[in-house]
């Protein structure tokens, strides 16, 4: 029997006041905050959190990366985990990743509180750098656990404020002892907001997330001939505004055209001399293109450079392209999704399967054992803002289908030999 | 007979000698100069102008806008005037304006020099703040001059570092005693670089300028929902930045329908927060029109606000305009074109007629006195910019056109009357 059919549920309010609680770590306008990975406020909120897990008897570890584990070592073998981070981006909000952390907390505490004593440890982490904000690249700790990235390639990575990243760790007193790449869980499963409008718009209180997109970013520099708004007629214009404007036009159109989970972006476009009356000498556009299926990735990769090379003729302007970024689609454990969804809808709750649009630790751990997410909706999709918001409903359902999923991931078959 | 016909010319290296003084004053890398109207740099260059002007024993008159008039009184009545503006923008090339003046000067200076004396006085202009670079409006000293502002609303424009142009004005000594508006010249016709590539690009050295375009210049901006690049599916996007490069790629296809003069340009887009994976929450873009045909340019209007209307609608975003600018078309008296285009053609030049795109002093004098502008070559278009250039034979060729309009437009009829 699951937690909740005996009636064990989540302290809501204790929830809340952690939420909080980290909330008031380095707070910004608005209700969220600002804890950069490595700062001193990042560091506020890890010593913040890991006081809680020693209140709570856990066992806490530090590795050299930084990520932090609290374990309840209530039975042998590999730990079922959850887990997310605790960094924010400049401008973060109160849910993103210090929910799925301190959830992780709450199903402990409600079960060591209801003498629930699960069959596999349960483990909570807090892993360093999700955001990516001050070190790139973003999920940099659960990358590091899982071996994408060497340790020592990590350490050496500088901050955009200069900083090397190893040096910011002992600063902080985050250099910690466990090796890395750590030991794979049993299981891990990610409780986080949505950061996208769908689970409101359409109602849904649960996502049970099936993978996370995959991502295609570049810079196109687009260079033309600057010339006079008034003097220069169309026929002799090289215009990189107009091109950069095309490209966006076609970013959408084929979004559109293909449909499916395909989305393109053109967030960030910059001109210059950025004059009214000027035709700008060069711009800047950002490409965000995703899909949940590689090869629809793919095809969507060689339309957008099959675009760029023929408007780039026809306007006579040069296109340099610099790729920041491309990540394969993760797919998540089937059977890990299902169940989720099952315990969801026994909850009550309509339940979407979905892919995550975002990137999160979660798709670094599916690389080493059966991994998962649940969702909970974000208020019209805000995030990485202070006007980041969940009902306190939602936040509740979530982390009692957490709840659930980990004390059923905790359990041994019947002939299971304990390891 | 012209004075080109009895071989008198224009001293070139004279010409250039002076153009070279001048750009001296305040110099920038590259060859251009910084003289913002009004400045002590603008007060340097009015000064070498001026004293250029009392060397050749000319009547230098100051008006209460600071417009200098450096006058040959050989002959009673209204003078036929010529001249420009010395003023530049913060990145001034070395022949926007300073060419329209020095070449004046040139031209009273060769006259003399050859013993040649007009039947009416010729003048030579230098307008105060034709650039609108550090005062809005553009062109005020001449628009001032013809009664366009009134003097006190003049004096009271407050430049972009806050100081009063009134208070400017008597700080660098050109506060002058002249009555402000001024009287009418005879004719008035304006020498200046085209700013543009046409007369380059086609190969032709003298434009015989008609008219000036007229000019609709507004601001957009479009507020949509900022969301998550990753997670937000397409149609649930209220994107700004979408609309934005609809906007402009929709000025281009309009421009390119209508043909003819209409011109269109989106030269400053600035979205917000301008970052690769969020949609915008807000883009602000600028809306150059232009057009010679008034009939024509209300159609251009008509047509870009309704297709603000319509993308709006589709998009879900709120669309705000902000009119910065709207000019009619100017025309140039057609005799005076006609006559331009004679001398350029007796003197073996290929004459294009041809509307500005451009602003200029000359459309002010429009309103009050036959007028009209002779155009020489811009090296690509490039103009505004250190890089500006104009082939030192063109130059010559524009001021011994500049030469013989005068001459011929100070003659009297037989049976005229001294006035």
């Amino acid at each position: 029997m699951r937690p909740t059919d005996r009636g064990v549920r989540i302290d809501a309010p204790r929830l809340r006041a952690r939420l909080d609680d980290l909330a008031e770590i380095s707070p910004i306008p608005g209700g969220g905050s600002c804890r950069l990975a490595l700062t001193d406020e990042d560091r506020a909120g890890r010593d913040v959190v890991r006081s809680w897990m020693i209140d709570l008897g856990l066992r806490v570890q530090v590795d050299a990366i930084g990520n932090i584990f609290g374990t309840w070592d209530c039975a042998p073998g590999a730990p079922v985990m959850t887990g997310s981070h605790i960094d924010t981006v400049r401008t973060g909000g109160r849910y993103d990743g210090n929910y799925g952390v301190l959830a992780g907390l709450e199903v402990i505490e409600t079960l060591m509180t209801a003498g629930m004593t699960p069959s596999r440890p349960l483990s909570v982490a807090v892993f360093t750098n999700e955001e990516g904000a001050r070190f790139q690249p973003d999920m940099l700790g659960s990358l590091a656990y899982v071996g994408g990235v060497s340790l020592e390639a990590a350490l050496d990575i500088r901050a955009i404020d200069g900083a090397r990243l190893g040096d910011e760790l002992t600063r902080i007193g985050y250099d910690g002892p466990a090796p890395v790449p750590g030991p794979a869980p049993h299981a891990f499963i990610e409780l986080h907001i949505e950061q996208g409008p769908l689970l409101e718009a359409e109602g849904v209180t649960i996502g049970a997330v099936d993978g996370v997109q995959g991502i295609s970013w570049q810079e196109v520099t687009i260079t033309g001939q600057s010339n006079h708004a008034g003097t220069t007629p169309m026929r002799l214009r090289h215009d990189p505004a107009y091109v950069a404007a095309s490209i966006a036009v076609f970013l959408r159109d084929l979004a559109t055209e293909m449909g499916g989970n395909q989305v393109c972006t053109v967030g960030k476009i910059d001109l210059a001399p950025n004059l009214i009356n000027v035709v700008p000498a060069t711009a800047t556009v950002t490409l965000d293109v995703r899909n949940t299926d590689e090869e629809l990735l793919q095809i969507a990769e060689r339309r957008v450079s099959d675009f760029l090379d023929d408007v780039a003729a026809r306007e006579g302007v040069k296109i340099e392209r610099r790729r920041l970024a491309r990540f394969e689609p993760v797919v998540f454990d089937p059977e890990l999704v299902d169940r989720v969804a099952k315990i969801a809808g026994a909850h009550g709750h309509d339940v979407k399967r979905m892919p995550s649009g975002a990137g999160h630790d979660a798709q670094m751990l599916a690389r080493v054992c059966p991994s998962a997410m649940i969702f909970v909706p974000s208020h019209l999709g805000i995030s990485h803002n202070a006007a980041e918001h969940t009902d306190d409903e939602d936040l509740v359902a979530g982390a009692n289908v957490l709840l659930d999923i980990m004390w059923e991931l905790a359990q041994r078959e019947p002939n299971e030999e304990s390891s």
